[in-house]
């Protein structure tokens, strides 16, 4: 996303701590604010593979930022895409504000891995999602490759 | 160091890949040309302590860059601070460069954990460096905590 502001020092790049996802931009979304140059699109992840971040964005990078819906069928999130699914891994782990003093929980994060093909079948590939919530949807979603 | 450029977004950030480190901030280093905005400086990490950096760079940051000098005694590298000394952990990994197709080797990397304390009995602390060589002295580092 470095491509969007010229003149910058080799090495800068938009790499927002947890909480500054949380406590501004994913909260800006959720208010339907405007983002600063769309530093931060609306894809619906279940709608592509991972590996398509790369032509959307059209950066070599390694790491991307998207606001994501849940994909729901009736009650149940439905995961998968055309050519795979995103499996939860670990525990959610509960992310706190650093302000004001006190330490308040601001949100949670969900760690997923990308299988491709079917189901239980699918072959774990190098793809992660961090999905942070702060309750409601949209969610602030990082990728890591 | 975002401190340095004004009027960014929130959540940019100098960090550089490994090779933009190696193979443009070190070279540059190495050949004694001067580096946009002092984005590293050189600091002799065996005469501060590592939470001396928050100070030095003055940033509630998690994530600081410096050039180094190999600190000899006589043939042996010493690694001590006044208060502990930085222990290799793992092995030397291997840094290639991904340009003009091919891939050859542009430096290294060893990582070091800070230890509070004397020698064999020191305290194991969250402190990390990644001490990045192209061969020759000074080396660019990165730390984390």
């Amino acid at each position: 996303m470095n491509a969007l502001i010229s003149g910058l020092p080799l090495g800068y790049r938009f790499r927002p701590t947890e909480e500054e996802l949380l406590d501004y931009y994913l909260k800006k979304r959720i208010a339907s604010e405007r983002i600063d140059m769309d530093l931060i699109r609306d894809i619906d992840l279940y709608k592509i593979e991972p590996w398509d971040l790369q032509e959307i964005y059209g950066e070599d990078a390694r790491e991307w930022y998207v606001f994501n819906k849940n994909n729901k069928k009736g009650s149940r999130i439905c995961r998968s895409t055309a050519g795979g699914y995103w499996k939860e891994t670990g525990k959610d782990k509960p992310i706190y504000s650093k302000q004001a003093g006190g330490r308040h929980q601001i949100g949670q994060r969900k760690i997923l891995v990308f299988y491709k093909g079917r189901s239980s079948k699918g072959q774990r590939s190098e793809w992660i999602m961090h999905e942070y919530r702060r309750g409601a949807t949209p969610q602030a979603t990082k990728f890591t490759l």
